[in-house]
């Protein structure tokens, strides 16, 4: 199947937003708009891609388009004026029988495309959660048909998402109308063609129209991009909150992995504190915390999600921690029966890890995902830090030990017993033995 | 498709083996000869089995069946005197066009039947690497089709393996050969029909015949059950050397995940001896080093492996290793400033194997596998061992902990510095971040 996206409009409504570039190719977390569309339309099985575009943007979308491998046939509307009816109508003979309809300035989430690609003709939401509904454009339906469509419909079933299941059968009716009038809105042709209406509804989907729309959409983008798997109760109320609110910002300005160098050095520079203010560490060791969670945040919501970036982020997470605690423990310099409880504390704090992570390279699966009870298991890296915080505040380092000790094994034991309990009952299997 | 096994024949041959068991239930490794090929087959797609057996074995092979959950028909031959011929005469109803044809007493490796499966005819084997060539079944050829079967032939082109792709033509000539004669043998029916021959070279296949034969296949299935990933010098010099007579002694007592236990209890009980004697302690830590490989060994060999067991035994390594450290350092009660080192002793030797272990669950790959490089870092956790135990006799332990804090991390950056080298190009993937 091939798709067609309209992207001959000049955007005139978004401000401090260069003239000579298209709205398509204005990023939103790191990611133009179309980027993302063509994107989740590739996954989805989609080979070609033909955009409309007037000859201003030519360039620009050449190199986007060449730069992003995308199979694509690139169509020149020398008459944008005339609507984007007629951008539709220039698609005419590059398409074969059904093809997928879409404007290059509308931001669709994934689950919306993959709903909307078995369904047919125009996709309506019947909720539009997240667009301005004044501004919307409304379709009315009879018996699962356009009737009408526009802005200031009085009585109306549905919001028009701008995305289309259509087949060739459209171009006549596109023909007949271009051969009528000076201007043709695609609308035109819709209403005119009666075609059918399908709904997906609830989904997050926005015709990015003016700044608020960009800022909308970027901020829904990052909320999207939590990873909840392994999230302690101290991310859930506090680091995610304030993680999600620095992505928002850094996402247009740094990589995934330069947040990842940018948190290992926050880290290092919190072991070094622990010299000068015990406290102060711990506070610090607690924002690198919340910063650990920025690189994969902007990692999903820019696209950019990297195995390796997530696998080197994890073990320099085990390096910091074990050696904040050794920085502690030396500043303290407890009596060297003491150490023992110390190594305790420190080889536990790396099991926690090391417990959820052998069992993902054993079954492929993700254990929290598996056993849901790990979820309630206390000691995950976002609470050790916060309590390893308050214990740094209150100057109670000995004491903190003692309790990471006991805490920490005791999770990977109990993670031991909930593997067992699961699957002690499964048989066979690939080999995983040492 | 179907596989037609023929397991009438009454094993005279194998000594101190129940008269009233049927040949093709002998365990070999842990697990019953049929086991093993029917367990093959189902893994190939094979639905359904017909087995050929005498009133004798009925029960016995109807549980086995039924145990296992194989999907079969039993078809009782009340004149197995008659030989196999008859036996395989007997399968006529009930199987539809192409089938396998093996016997109850012939012990396939994996890779000969997956191979087998998409030939035709009568599979031979030129090599006959681990048969007793003298005492086996030649085959003489004409283009491609059987000339002469029997174990005399003066020239001969290739080992009958017992194992057959035939079609319901063959039973035509096996009825002709049965109303014409009082005893029919395969091998008669096989020169009668002429049958393609096609050739499967240099893989496992033995006739189980005499418990000499018993002896040669386990040896057989241990040694081909070595894990070679992952493996150090250690391993491959001493330790697998050991691991596998030991489990070719022990595969016919214990399961893996008891060698497991055992194992760990080893660990515990080398733990404690530290206090007792240090040189000691590290032989009893290097034995324990040596059954860690039993475990998987045996599993593999007698198809027993598990998720699950890999796992646990992964983790409670962790512990051992851990835990022997520390006794270490407890017996020797440095400095406290000298625990420093000793911390980071402990912390890369647990990170040697996050590190790697990490990678398959960020990857789905084994890094043995896709970093070649890896296989020659040194600082596994046998050459950790043996280095542990060497330090333990000459007794030099505050060496020893320097010399493990500078090797086991060393390892983990290169490790980390490794992975990027291979994957820094890569893009995509999923989300694996923290």
């Amino acid at each position: 199947m091939q798709a067609v996206i309209l992207a001959a409009g000049l955007g005139k409504r978004i401000k401090n937003f260069s003239k000579d570039k298209p709205k398509g190719l204005l990023k939103i977390a790191g990611k133009e708009i179309i980027y993302r569309n063509l994107k989740i339309l590739k996954n989805c099985g989609i080979e070609e891609f033909i955009i409309i575009t007037n000859p201003k943007f030519k360039q620009a979308y050449e190199n986007f388009l060449s730069q992003n491998k995308f199979k694509y046939k690139l169509i020149l509307n020398h008459f944008p004026e005339k609507g984007n009816g007629y951008s539709l109508y220039l698609a005419k003979d590059f398409v074969s029988e059904k093809f997928v309809l879409l404007m290059s300035d509308h931001l669709y989430e994934e689950g919306f495309i993959k709903n909307a690609l078995n369904k047919e003709g125009l996709i309506i939401d019947k909720k539009g959660f997240y667009i301005n509904q004044e501004e919307a454009v409304k379709v009315k339906v009879e018996n699962q048909k356009v009737k009408d469509i526009g802005k200031n419909l009085n009585s109306y079933y549905g919001f028009d998402t701008g995305f289309f299941i259509l087949n060739s059968e459209i171009f006549k009716i596109a023909e007949k109308l271009v051969k009528e009038k000076e201007v043709v809105e695609l609308s035109e042709i819709v209403k005119e063609a009666k075609i059918k209406v399908s709904e997906v509804s609830g989904y997050f989907w926005l015709d990015i129209d003016t700044p608020k729309d960009v800022k909308l959409a970027k901020k829904y983008l990052i909320k999207r991009s939590i990873k909840k798997e392994g999230d302690g109760w101290v991310s859930k109320l506090i680091n995610r909150k304030v993680s999600t609110k620095l992505s928002e910002y850094l996402v247009d300005y740094l990589t995934p992995n330069q947040i990842t160098l940018l948190n290992f050095l926050i880290g290092i520079f919190s072991v070094i504190t622990v010299w000068i203010s015990i406290p102060l560490a711990g506070v610090l060791y607690q924002i690198s915390s919340i910063i650990d969670g920025v690189d994969g945040e902007i990692a999903r919501a820019s696209m950019q999600t990297s195995k390796l970036g997530g696998y080197i982020d994890s073990v320099l997470d085990r390096f910091i921690d074990f050696l904040f605690l050794l920085a502690l423990a030396c500043v303290i310099n407890p009596a060297s029966t003491f150490w023992v409880i110390i190594a305790f504390a420190m080889f536990g704090s790396v099991m926690v890890s090391y417990s959820t992570e052998r069992y993902k390279a054993s079954f492929f699966e993700d254990i929290y995902q598996v056993i849901p009870q790990m979820k309630y298991l206390p000691g995950k890296r976002d609470e050790r830090i916060f309590i390893i915080m308050i214990f740094c505040l209150i100057n109670k380092i000995l004491e903190l030990f003692i309790f990471l000790a006991i805490l920490t094994n005791l999770r990977v034991l109990l993670t031991l017993l909930l593997a067992w309990r699961k699957n002690s009952a499964k048989k066979g299997g690939e080999k995983t033995y040492g």
